[in-house]
């Protein structure tokens, strides 16, 4: 069999987004963006797809968009008002637990791809914000998909940032293979797979950081992992499963 | 601008990999797999694809398949063997750090997906793994890609596990947009974007967990990003660094 004759999975830069603003109907832009257009007849997305938006993007439209002036303790008042602990510090470096039970670099909170001046704050629920988009892409486009809300994060004794979910709605947050059997018919122990964190890191494969691409669209998805979902309830590890708080 | 006209990244599992067994050129396997077989004619890989392998199929080839009694005390000798450190244990599971500087569950060592009695062991230097590969994809096929060696990690704090980089040749481990501007032409504070796990979490979306897929070709990566690199110098962070060990 040749490589071609399994299925592959696209991923698909999402560009000709209008500026996002505050109360913006984001469902409604990434609409227009994925169907080419608000006088486009093209509808790009098709059912099965996953959609990728990036917090930032969600951030702007549900104005948690604040002011911050430049100075290091205004900002690490900031931090600590998203905060409910404090996990590691290192000078100018805070690692935190947010409200969601995230735990990342300055609460989440940031200060680049935003006006000077200004921090974008991590959505207050973003499984709520992927449903909200989700519900307006099916009412708009008539069009049955997954929508993740990734954000950039940090890892323990790995360098550099990867893309991971924060919210999800209609696609699986972690698949669970347990009681399923590996290629030599022995019970597979405990895997646990979180596609939703390979999903958004593999969106950022064609976003950039600077190149204006906030959404990406990923065809060819397992069909099983579109069902409904949460990152909050999936993928959020609880204090007491956890070793490293 | 549609979103059709950026480009897309495609992810391709090879299928059709002869058993991999001890002492096997994997090199040539995995050419046979991604040109059609031994006898065919059309080469599928092409220049500037990364091939992600996993590592158990390179742990096989380079025969660090030992066995092992179906009893808890001689799986955790084993897994003492393969670590310099315990970082955290909890009941069954042993979090630990391997010789390559790896911090994960069981140090590395895999009981699924291999034959009853016997484990796998992380390769001894995945880099020089995926070097060996690429060498030989080159001489045999003429191309020039990059390979990723991934297996499958844990992660604090977050549920579910995904597939990393463990071992890189060709092709970026970490590309660092400091001092490049966003788009708001402010420059990025230390964005340095682990780019080799984001391939290697894309790859597993294609191999699931006990389909026979231990590969995949990504398609449209940025060519800036296929370099030398090397998975120990570029993505294991140094104790020096680190605020969780």
């Amino acid at each position: 069999m040749r490589p071609g004759e399994a299925a592959p999975v696209t991923v698909i830069p999402v560009t000709g987004l209008d500026e996002v603003r505050p109360g913006d109907d984001l469902g409604g832009v990434l609409s227009d963006a994925v169907s080419g257009g608000p006088a486009g007849s093209t509808t790009l997305l098709v059912d099965g797809d996953v959609l990728v938006v990036t917090q930032k993007v969600v951030s702007k439209a549900e104005g948690r968009i604040v002011p911050v002036s430049d100075d290091a303790e205004a900002k690490r008042a900031l931090i600590r008002s998203e905060s409910v602990r404090i996990v590691r510090y290192r000078g100018e470096l805070l690692i935190t637990e947010t409200r969601h039970g995230f735990i990342c670099a300055n609460a989440g909170v940031d200060l680049s791809n935003v006006e000077e001046g200004t921090a974008a704050l991590l959505p207050v629920d973003s499984d709520r914000s992927a449903r909200r988009i989700r519900a307006v892409l099916g009412r708009r486009l008539g069009v049955e998909v997954g929508v993740i809300i990734s954000d950039t994060f940090g890892r323990t004794w790995r360098r550099g940032v990867t893309d991971v979910a924060i919210g999800a709605a209609g696609v699986a947050g972690v698949i669970d293979l347990r009681g399923t059997r590996d290629a030599n018919g022995r019970i597979l122990e405990a895997t646990e797979v979180c596609v939703a964190d390979e999903l958004a890191g593999a969106a950022e494969l064609v976003m950039g950081k600077s190149k204006r691409i906030p959404a990406a669209i990923i065809r060819g998805v397992d069909r099983s992992w579109l069902r409904p979902s949460s990152v909050a309830g999936e993928i959020v590890r609880p204090p007491s499963e956890d070793l490293f708080r």
